[in-house]
Formats: structure tokens, C-alpha cells, sequence
């Protein structure tokens, strides 16, 4: 499955692990200003911000699994099976014709629907919106439909994280509507939907970075025997609700310089402290889900840095590196491999 | 603290993750051949197996934290901090005039007593043996003195793990003894002392990579929400006893090539799984233990592979490079800052 | 708080644990068939089912906490507090005046409202349902108002547990409006929402009577030391999560012959195993919250067990012992204080 | 398995849970003062303190499970399978014949070994000792010999909780030797050895009868949504390990009035709060361990109360009832079945 985080020091960092079994051929790539984009329900838009995320391109179609744009907006989408509902397209205006519909979808009365097919939610967001405020807006007409981007690739199951560096939301289109909720914890993962992820923290509040007081029973002397048992309790497996405790643990109570080095750097250490390590997650069939790659957005700056599970080293790719007023997708596949420096010889 | 590991594929792994709140200048070091050694107790060696790893070099003397010799023979020293008890020198042989210590220490009668200075523990042992086998002969006659490397450097209250490609065990000097215990799962932290260790692992047996079976109670329906259940319960925080749990889970399960590239990642990746996060081990005065590097030796090849807190790159020292009949010590300060590749500037 | 549970063998058994840190002067209490009841807005019933529970009676009124009647059909309130959300009442019928309402309480359309205050649904259910079934029918068209009983004793913040032998359900009224859940766990407990607590379980799906199978990793060999090793990972504290979660595994996987002593005795052991005892829940002021009694009621037989903090002896209430076609409430004092038997003074 | 307590108000208490598939045939028995007890390796005896327990009487023989005798010492013995070793018996004084036994079973050089068969051990020092510091001097002296009753019962493997109002001390005879620990804890249960026990608490130092503050991360708010929640992560299962630690905390926590009712009281719901429920622990060949009995000594006075599984109300013997002076058993077998109190009938 998939664990997204944000993290802030001078600037703000934005990222994602994509775990699964195996890689689907994507790459970095970025949608300068004036790539045409051609909606299913809502037209032609000819310009809208540049941005930069992890891709799969089919047919010259950008299906981002995550991207910022250049005004340092941030989303990814996770896998939400079993709990993602999407309606089918509604004409007209919603206060005429769609009154059922609004009502589960708990749409503002008398506005436009927008219909947006759930492949092109970050288009349709990430080319509009400077920040999650105007996100916001453009959720509360949204309607997101059902519809597959080709025969070829059925409709996925998501939920998304959406961020700029003054709030975090998540959005959840479920049996009874599309939700937006604040995400305090910074973090998301899969199932359970985010209410519940957020509850279960509740669990460990106890929970602590520093030693902790003996409190087990009056006059019982108890040791600390090691460093760090402040956060027994922390769950270390890989399931979605184990994942979300523990990134927001360690994203909770991170530290780093504020460098752009230090701050990439402790990003990835956050993630990779829930990445899936090979034989751990047995999918069946001899498969295994991993931690395909770990990407890290300088969301102010542009800059998309990932890891892979056979790369340990970070690559970057610069979005203002390229002219950002073209037409054409710049792509850059995946480096492959261990990268490994060799100091002597 | 700390987590050693060791793998296998084609070839033989062993390396450790060093967890602390600042480094000791450690450096990684090649011992060649004809370096002198001068034991304290046991006079000079001339001529000994060559050896790669990393050292904190005082006066031109390596005190190495882990290495492998060039027979395959991997050793690294962890904290054992409260557990580990050495002993003052003792003189003759053991039947004579050791009697009482003797019986602490568990050592064979009639022969002589090795005393070792406990910093000199990894010299004396990957200078002369060749695997573990040679390292069990040695150590039925070895008395591990508390004696200090000088008056600056007290005395490191550790334990060891020590492994070839056919057998890893563990070494403690505790209040009743020396003790030598095979090692199946693999790993070592720190406290409490390994038996203890492994013992706990039995409250984890039910733990598995694959999804779970539905026992809770007859009838009762429960539904599998995420991949990953089966190893719901595994700890996830950073105690030692948390850490070697996680660690023996990942370890034990592990899959990847056996290319020298697929088991350094997926080696890098087990060593990872217990790393301590900035800010997520707070030892008190603004200070945070982190995982100041993690090493991997390919103790067939003899090449020394690590990463640093900051620098998510693998580096990489070939001892086989180097003329391994010299007489100096070969040194590399550690590659420091990110190492990150540009693919667009 | 408080727990809940159900259990079948020949004959069918309802009960319940009330938490608290002082009791309330409850008696068990039967109400006779002629017995007249007032609702605040559905007038006076003068006939009714009989039924017997733990009541406060006030002002010649039972406030029940749990009861069963004569039909076999029981119920039991328990602290749902910061969730339990209750309506203003309702005039006229739903199609017409309460559009607004009828929404969110999920009622349907066109049928007249019931406006009940929330101390009366024990009565309002238990007088005239003789089955779940019922049940269903009247909530179906229920508005559970805010009305306190006076100005004494504030509205209390419950959900409720009704069951008969064929079936349990949960009854939440909670700001989105009135839920039914059917319940296969056979239990209750408080916070968070059923559904929620539901889904927890299956965090423990793995969980099992019998010991279980070594699964952490290939080739490792972990012992069973002690019986029992199967459930590990089951929640021993107070909480209510944790109550819930070992409720639901006690009551799932409870065995006993049918006699009703053996049932009985069964009963009070699955309760006994979420039991608060003095001094380990602590809710401030040197206060502390304990079991103040357990019940066990024969839902097809009409009698009421009930131990107390204070006396481990079950003492029993038969309904059918007193005339059910009377107009005024038999009370019985709880037996306080340890009975004692013994066997050779 | 097992689990005794002591718990200590006004007067000292000592207790037990008996756990097993089925019982033995058990009775509550008095052994007074003057009934001659042969022992295998040490003469006879024909007076001794008076003592009351439960035991299997065997050829007039009073196997004891538990008990304590007229000057306030108790002592009970659980199993400890697959750990505990008893000795062969050995003639003779200590520093002459008996070297190498010695060194294994630590004793002191230079006295007269005192051979105890195992069964006799409850005999032996209840019989003699006035106090857990009398017990000590004689088990300085004792091996504990694998000498079993008679034919038809085999030898036990034990380890036993002995306790006066001052101090609790914990015997394990195992490979290394006899060991005798403080018990700081006032609980036993049964696998691992104690010190491993003990050991083990300290991971749950945090837990607390109070709700938690909130340290999980800065600025990240967390509810207490239920009562208790300081005590998430005890665990809540049947395996000797978990017994140990809730039942450790349950009676370190414990809270009672000094009144003879409350305090016996108190003490049966610590030990409930560890009984083994029927359908639980499926110990295979659909047989169920569950807590046959529970005892409850006052060891000041002389009585000894006890619960069944099938019997909830509080039995009494009280050892000054009856004639301490006499040289016959007094039997008491148990009462069976529940003793249900009716109020109405």
C-alpha cells in the first residue's frame, strides 16, 4: 500500500512511499504551463500551473501517483480500496436536477457540479489551485465520477492527501459523499478511512521520544533498561493502520537542521521508517509488495527527489531546470540500480 | 544503541547499525597484514589476517566497532551497558592458581589463560581465526580483562556477535562468566542479554508475512482491511528489545537476488527497518540518538559498504584494492552530506 | 463503564457490568403488566409487558440500566458519553413538518413520529416489543428527545444493547442521526462508536484459543513455553477499546454445559473477564471506578442474577415468583456485603 | 498453568489459582500439629506447626498445593515444565563427598545436605518454619530430590511462592541450582523463570492506573475518549507471561478497606482478573484449562476461603475451629456447584 507525509522546515517538503508488487513504469515528469489538457466533462484548459510528480504517461497523458505544482501545492493518492465511491457524472446544475446526488455528496445547493473523472483529480486541482484554501473551494462543486481514463486501465480506488505549508486535508469520496477532513497528523496511509486513522492515535498518546516514568504500581522499582522505551507500544508491522501510528510518530517528532540537505534528508529517513522490505508483505503467489519509491517535493522550490528500493541513493530532478512555458511533457525515467561510490578504487 | 545482522545469498553479509547521539570520528580502516600488534598481556604480532572496518584510530591503534577479516570472519562489538562484567588480569596457567576464576569464567582446565584486553578483542580474534569454529578454540581460554586502551578512553561495556557463512554466535562477559551462544535469528542489539533475547522472540511465533487466517472466535466474521496483517503485534519502537524483534522479523524473512547489488540493497534494507530517527530517541539535554551509520561487509569479497545518517548513498571500500601486506594502516574519513544525483542540472 | 454481553446455550442470556465509582441506590425491580407508564409525549399506557432489571426507581418510576421482559427480549444502556446525540421533539408527521429531522435521524417517510425521551426507551421498547424484530420496527419511526426525567438528574448519555435469541443489535443516536448495527460480537462497551469498535476486531483476527503455529520466519525455532499462547496480543487494560475487544474473544469462545447453572456460572465468568478492580482505574479525587455489579438474566425464564463488588455470591430474582398482573413495582435491595459459607464454624 | 498473589491489609493474605483441564480430587485440609509426617531422607517428625491448605490426601498422605501454617507463612507451589531439575539424593556432609553437587545447587560448604523429596518440600518448611527467614536458613541446606511420591505419580516440575507479612521469596530449582529470588512483585505464575518474569515488567513501567498526559507529538491533540486508557498495552491473555504482568499490576494497584470482608474481597478480584475462562486455552483433544479454584488465606487468622469454577459464593474453613492438637487429618471436601442465593422464592 502507500504511506504520504509532509514535513516542514525552512521550506516545505512533500512526499510519498508507493509500496506494491511491482512498478507500473512511471517516471518523473513534468507538465509545463502549456501542456493542453482536455477534460471529459469540463473542456479544454490550455493554461494552468506547471507541475512535477511521479507519473505514469500513457497516450501523452500524465496519470500522476503524486505532484506538486510551482505554487507549492502538494497531492498524492493512495490506494482506498474497498472504501472509494465514486458517482457517476451529473448534468446541470445541482440545485435543478441533481438533489439526490448532492445530498450524499454534501454539495453547496445552487452551484455548478464540476464532473471530474477520478484519474483527473490532480490535473483539475493541481492546474487551478495555488492552495489547499482554493482546493477547498473546488471540492465543495465537485463530483467525482466513475470513469476509466481507457478500457485498458479500470478505475482506481484512492483517497488523497493534499497540502500546501499552512494545512494538510484529506479527501475521501465514500458511500455517503465526499469528505474533507484536517489532517493534524500529516500523515496518511490506506484503510481504515482517515477518521478512524486519526482515532486510533488516541490510543498511544502515551506514547513518548523520552524515557519514561515508572508508574506501574506504588513502590514497584522497575528499570529502564534501554534507551528509547518511551514508545513501546509503537506498532512495527506493515498494515495500513500500523503504518499510519508509526509515520505519524516519527514525522511527529522529527528534527532536522532546516538545510535543504538536512531537511530531504530526515524526509526520507521518515518515510523509510514504514517502508515495506521485501519477504515481509507476501501478497500470494510468490509476490511481495515493496516500497517501489520513496519521493520527497521541495515544494517551494520545485524540486522532486526519490529513492528506489534498489537505489538507495537520492535522485533529483529540478522542475525550473526546464522551460516551464512549453507544450510538451519533459519525462525522466527511474535511475535503475544501486549507485554505489566506490572511495577506492 | 545498536542492531548487527547478517545475510546470505551467493555470497557472505555481516554489518550494524550504530545508533548514537554524536560520532567518535570513526573512520573506516584497513588493517594489512604486517601492521604490528602489541598485546598487553600476550606480547607482539607481527604477522595476522588482514582486516577491514570501522575504527576510531588512537595513536595509530584501530579500535574497531565491526570488521571482517579477509577469511569471511565478521565481528562487531554493541553496547551491553550494566550487563557486561570483565575481569582483572590472571596470571599462570589455569589449573594452578586461577582456580576461582576459573569457575567464573567457564574455562577448560589445564590450559593457559589468554588474557585480552577487551578493547583488543576484535585484533586478537580477526587476526588469528579463520571462522567461528577457531574463535570458540580461542575463547575456552580467554580471560577479557577490564583493562583500559589508556586513561582517556574508559572501558566500553559491550557484547559481540561473531559470524562466518555457517555460523553466527554471540559473545557475553557477564557477572557469572563468559558465555558463547549460537545466534538463529540472526541479529543482536543490546539489552537485556541474548538469551533473554531470543527467548522473547517466542511471543512473537504466530507473526507471519502472509495475511492471516480468521481464529478469533467461531462464526465470528473479520475482515482483512489491509495487506500486511500477519505481522500485527511486531514491535515498532526503538528499545533494544523492540529493535531486536523487528530486526529478527525482517531478517528472517527477507528475499533479493543474490547479486552483489540486490543483497547490499536488500541488506541496507533490513539494517534500515530498525534505524533510529532524529528526534524519536531522546536521551535528555537536547540530544537524540540516531543511526549514525550502517554498515555492510561482504566478508567473502572484503568490501566495506556503508551509509551515514545524512548521506543516503552507499559508499564503498574495496580492502582488495589495497596492498594488503603493507604495514600502515589505510584510512578513509567517511563521506559526509547527501550525495544526490541531478538528472536535469 | 460498562460491558455488555449475550449468551445462548438451552437458554438465552442477557446481562451486563456496571462501571462506575459509586453507585446510584439501584434495586432490582419488577414491574407488573398493569403497572401505568406516562410518556412526556406519547400519553399513558396502562398495560404493558412485564419486566425485571436493575432500576433507580424515582419517584415511583424505573429507571432501568438493563432488563429483560417477560417476552425474553433484553436491553441495557451504557455511557456513550461525548457521542450520544439526542433531538428536540418532533411534532406532526415526518412527510410534513420534519423534513429537516427525518434526514438526519434516517426515519421513515410518512409515518408518524414517536417522540421518546431518552430515560423511557427502556420502557417504551421493553412494554410493548417481544422481539428484536419489533424492536426494529418502532425505532424505525423513533425520535429520541433530550427531555430529562427532572431537573435533578441530567439526560444521560447512552447507547443500547437489545437483544433476544434470535438476534443483537446496537442502537446509537449520535449527530448524523439514529443507527441500528446489527451486532455478531454479542457484546458492548462505550466509546468509540459500534461501528468503529467492530472494526478494531479485526486487528485480532489471528487470535486463538489453541496454541499457535511458529510462523516468524523460515528455519527459526520458537517455543511454546506456556499454555494459552495463542490469544497473545489481547488487551488486558480497562478501556473501553480494550474491554470490548476481550468481551467479544471471552464471550466468542466461551464453552459450558446447558444447564442453567452451568450457563449461569459461565456467564458471570465471560463478565468477570472485563471486571474494573478497585485502585487500577483511577478517574481522579482519590476516586476510582470498579464493578459495582454484574447481571445475568434468563431471558426465557424470567430471573435476574446479579453479584456486587462486595459479594462474589450470585443472588437471584425470579419474575415469575410475584404476580405480573399487578399494579405496583416489586423492589429488592441489592444483598450487599461477602456471603460467606462456611463449612466448620 | 497458575497464578498466586499475596496481598496485605490490616492482616497478610495468600492465594492461589489452581489451573488445569480437570481437577485431582482436591479437599481443603487440616493437618494439626501432632499428625507424624515419615520423611523419605530425613526421620520422622511428630510434631510440627499446624497447617491448613488445599491438598490431595493420598494413603492418608496430604499433598499440598498450597497452604499456610499457624504462624503465618504460606506457600504454594506452580508448575514450572521444562525449567525446573531436582537432584538425585546425596549422602553425607557437603565439603566431603558432595563437591560437585554443591557447586551446582550453591550451597554452603561444611554443613549437613538436608535431601528433600520434592512433595515433601510443602511439609518441610511449613512444618518447621515460623517465618520466609527460617524458610531461607533451611533451604541454604536443602536438595531437592526427583524422589517421586509412589509409583503412580510422577514427579511434578515446580517452583513454588513462599511469603510471610514481611517479605515474599520465590524458589526455582533448575539446572544451574537452587535459586531463591525477593519477589517485589507479590505474584507468581508460571513459564519463564522468575528473574525473566521480573525482567519483563519493566517494558510496562508506564502504565498507570491514571489516564495518560498526552506526549505522542507536539501539537498534535489526542482525546481520552474512555476511562482507563492508562493502562493500554497490558496484556490481556492467558499465557503465563501475560498473567504475570496484569496480575502484577492488578495487585500492585489494589485498593480495599482493612475490614476482614473487604480485604478477602479485594484479594478474589485480583485473582480473577487472571482466570481462565472454559473455551479459552484449548489445551486439544477439546479439552479447556480453566481456574478450578482460587484460594484466599487469611495467614493471621488461620482461614482459608476459596472459590470454584462452578461455584462463585466464598467458602470458609477455619483452621481454629478444630482441634490443632490432634493427630488425624480434617478433610473438607469441596463445595460443588453454584450456591445461588434466591431472594423471592
Amino acid at each position: 500500500m502507500c504511506t504520504a507525509a509532509v514535513y516542514k522546515t525552512k521550506d516545505f517538503y512533500f512526499g510519498r512511499n508507493l509500496d506494491y508488487e511491482f512498478p507500473y513504469g512511471e517516471e518523473v515528469t513534468i507538465t509545463p504551463r502549456n501542456y493542453p489538457f482536455s477534460f471529459r466533462f469540463l473542456g479544454e484548459r490550455k493554461q494552468h500551473y506547471a507541475m512535477i510528480g511521479m507519473a505514469h504517461v500513457a497516450d501523452d497523458y500524465p496519470l500522476y501517483y503524486d505532484a506538486i505544482n510551482e505554487k507549492g501545492l502538494g497531492m498524492a493518492g493512495l490506494n482506498f480500496v474497498g472504501n472509494a465511491v465514486y458517482g457517476e457524472p451529473v448534468l446541470g446544475k445541482k440545485e435543478e436536477t441533481a438533489e439526490e446526488h448532492e445530498r450524499e455528496a454534501g454539495m453547496v445547493k445552487g452551484s455548478e457540479i464540476d464532473n471530474v473523472a477520478q484519474f483527473e483529480l490532480p490535473l483539475w486541482l493541481l492546474g487551478q489551485c495555488a492552495s489547499v484554501k482554493e482546493v477547498r473551494a473546488l471540492l465543495a462543486r465537485i463530483n467525482i465520477t466513475n470513469t476509466p481514463f481507457n478500457e485498458r486501465y479500470p478505475v482506481s480506488q484512492l483517497h488523497w492527501m493534499i497540502a500546501d505549508r499552512e494545512e494538510t486535508i484529506v479527501v475521501e469520496a465514500v458511500a455517503d459523499g465526499l469528505h474533507v477532513y484536517d489532517n493534524p497528523a500529516g500523515v496518511l496511509t490506506n484503510n481504515p478511512p482517515f477518521p478512524q486513522q486519526m482515532f486510533r492515535l488516541n490510543d498511544y498518546r502515551s506514547l513518548s521520544p523520552k524515557q519514561p516514568e515508572n508508574t506501574f504500581a506504588p513502590g514497584l522499582e522497575l528499570a529502564s533498561y534501554s534507551r528509547g522505551m518511551g514508545a513501546m507500544g509503537l506498532p512495527g508491522d506493515l498494515s495500513s493502520a500500523s503504518r499510519f501510528v508509526r509515520a505519524a510518530f516519527v514525522r511527529g517528532n522529527s528534527l532536522s537542521g532546516d538545510s535543504e540537505a538536512e531537511s530531504v534528508s530526515q524526509f526520507f529517513h521518515i518515510l523509510h521508517s514504514v517502508e515495506q522490505q521485501r519477504g515481509c508483505c507476501d501478497v500470494g503467489g510468490e509476490k511481495y509488495e515493496i516500497t517501489i519509491y520513496t519521493s520527497c517535493c521541495n515544494a517551494d522550490k520545485g524540486i522532486y527527489y526519490y529513492t528506489t528500493y534498489e537505489n538507495h541513493q537520492i535522485t533529483a530532478v529540478d522542475m525550473h531546470a526546464e522551460n516551464l512555458d512549453g507544450a510538451e511533457l519533459f519525462r525522466y525515467p527511474l535511475v535503475q540500480g544501486e549507485q554505489i561510490r566506490w572511495q577506492n578504487r
